[in-house]
């Protein structure tokens, strides 16, 4: 799956990955209103508002990037109505020919995280019927249990030709107090980089592995490390635009070969026609907004990364 | 919410959660026979038969425990009919009495694990409406991302009067891949242990705190020591039976005040008609085997550990 992916990456000429991750406040008045007249106030009409946002979202991007990132969460705290509209919506990104990453953050003990791969990679099989649950082509996934919580989502990389980005050095503020504390001379996440290269290279798809890393943006000086460390991971690098990432500071990330990095935005991108410089697009132009944010994202990190 | 789990622990003497994991092989046939009749070899097909499952088992059982533990990752395997069946087995397991925990060992940055707290512990609002999405009373929470990731659920814990427990050291058996490492001449699991016991503080219920900690039951020698790091810390024992943990192992995670761990079993418990003790109960009998497997390992707890 991963040479799928750098294939639309390159087709595209876009490193990046947009994320759906539509928080209520995300969603205009206008797009609110109708799904409630229809629904009420219910979360059925907050999942329906939030699957017309989608919608329009992945309508207006979809020829500029290769993948979308929907943030399960968003759609779990609005219930049975909510992950409905997060099926419907990684069908329909895939319908209009994108990968979709399901940033899950999921891990467990073995039999636990087989259930999970199942789940978001895998398919389920009752008897003679085959169905994928959720029908994701990468999940992020959790590395605190060590690798029987890992080894089910390697095995259904390799079983359905699907991908992972484990979480190595995550992207917010308070991630130092566990990943950057000192074992054996380095840091807990240079560990963790060190075994994302032995899972990995049980799923080689060319010159990078299916098992990817979450590095973000925030921390380019660890990026710089991990880059060197894991040559042939693909890394997932959460924390541009809102949580202050700068295209400049992606430079790190990326290999000679141009490739090793898919840089997420989530609300600078789908909430763009909420900051000052895409007002004018406004409400009713949320989905343009999203598509000039996606092509002024492009060009910086063309201009600053490369 | 930690205090009514313990008054109820105490009204039933049980230390128990059982933990309802019902994995396909675990159903009886005759009980997916009769739902593939119905909905067909389904995801609706297998919810409903988990359904049915679960009933007879809660039914069987919500007398002599205090406390459920469904396993999303079952659930969630069978997609949206499976979380359907998730949401219906937590409401019918508090309207049988039973304090109801999220295994869900969820964790992301600051704003995403506020919506993962609203989704398992905490309501929605939708203007004037508030809506419980899963409306569990505990859930499990994953600590790699620090500070900020668990914050919005102890938030939640004092807001809905709700729990958690965070991973310290878990069951399986690559926990110690990470977990004990050495870091400032102490493991990981007593860093993360130092700071349960920090964010602890900030939910205070009583003796103990709304946030707990989940230490396996198949590393008695580390519960030992943690159980003396945290005093106040109400731990979730996961391991016991199938994987290994035995009543004279539990003895170390309990305080001289009797109180101070729930023990967990899953599919010694719910698939107990399976084991050879319990064969006598036949397919038929499934949830009367299961009832005597929690009588068992009460009597188990009480000579082992007390």
């Amino acid at each position: 799956m991963i040479k799928k992916l750098i294939d639309e990456i390159i087709k595209k000429d876009a490193p990046i990955v947009a994320g759906l991750d539509p928080m209520l406040s995300f969603i205009p008045e206008y797009l609110k209103k109708r799904s409630f007249e229809e629904y009420g106030q219910t979360l059925e009409g907050v999942a329906d508002a939030i699957w017309r946002f989608n919608m329009q979202i992945i309508d207006a991007i979809s020829d500029l990037v290769p993948a979308v990132k929907p943030q399960v969460a968003m759609y779990e705290q609005f219930g049975i109505p909510g992950l409905e509209t997060y099926v419907k919506t990684i069908k329909y990104a895939k319908e209009k020919g994108l990968i979709v990453v399901a940033d899950v953050k999921r891990g467990d003990i073995g039999s636990t995280s087989a259930a999970y791969a199942t789940a978001h990679l895998g398919k389920i099989v009752i008897d003679r019927n085959e169905i994928e649950p959720f029908g994701s082509d990468f999940a992020t996934v959790n590395p605190y249990l060590g690798t029987d919580g890992i080894k089910p989502f390697v095995d259904a990389c390799n079983e359905f030709d699907k991908g992972i980005f484990v979480l190595v050095k995550t992207s917010n503020p308070s991630s130092g107090e566990f990943q950057d504390r000192s074992i054996d001379g380095k840091p807990l996440y240079e560990h963790v980089a060190e075994k994302v290269v032995e899972w990995g290279s049980a799923s080689m798809n060319g010159t990078y592995s299916n098992v990817g890393a979450v590095v973000g943006a925030t921390y380019p000086e660890v990026g710089e490390k991990l880059r060197k460390l894991m040559p042939n991971t693909y890394i997932l690098v959460p924390g541009y635009g809102a949580q202050g990432g700068k295209g400049k500071d992606l430079k790190v990330f990326f290999n000679n070969d141009g490739l090793g990095a898919l840089v997420n935005s989530s609300r600078g991108i789908i909430a763009a026609y909420k900051q000052e410089e895409y007002k004018k697009f406004g409400d009713t132009g949320f989905a343009d907004a999203a598509r000039a944010a996606v092509l002024a994202m492009k060009k910086d990190i063309k201009e600053g990364a490369f």
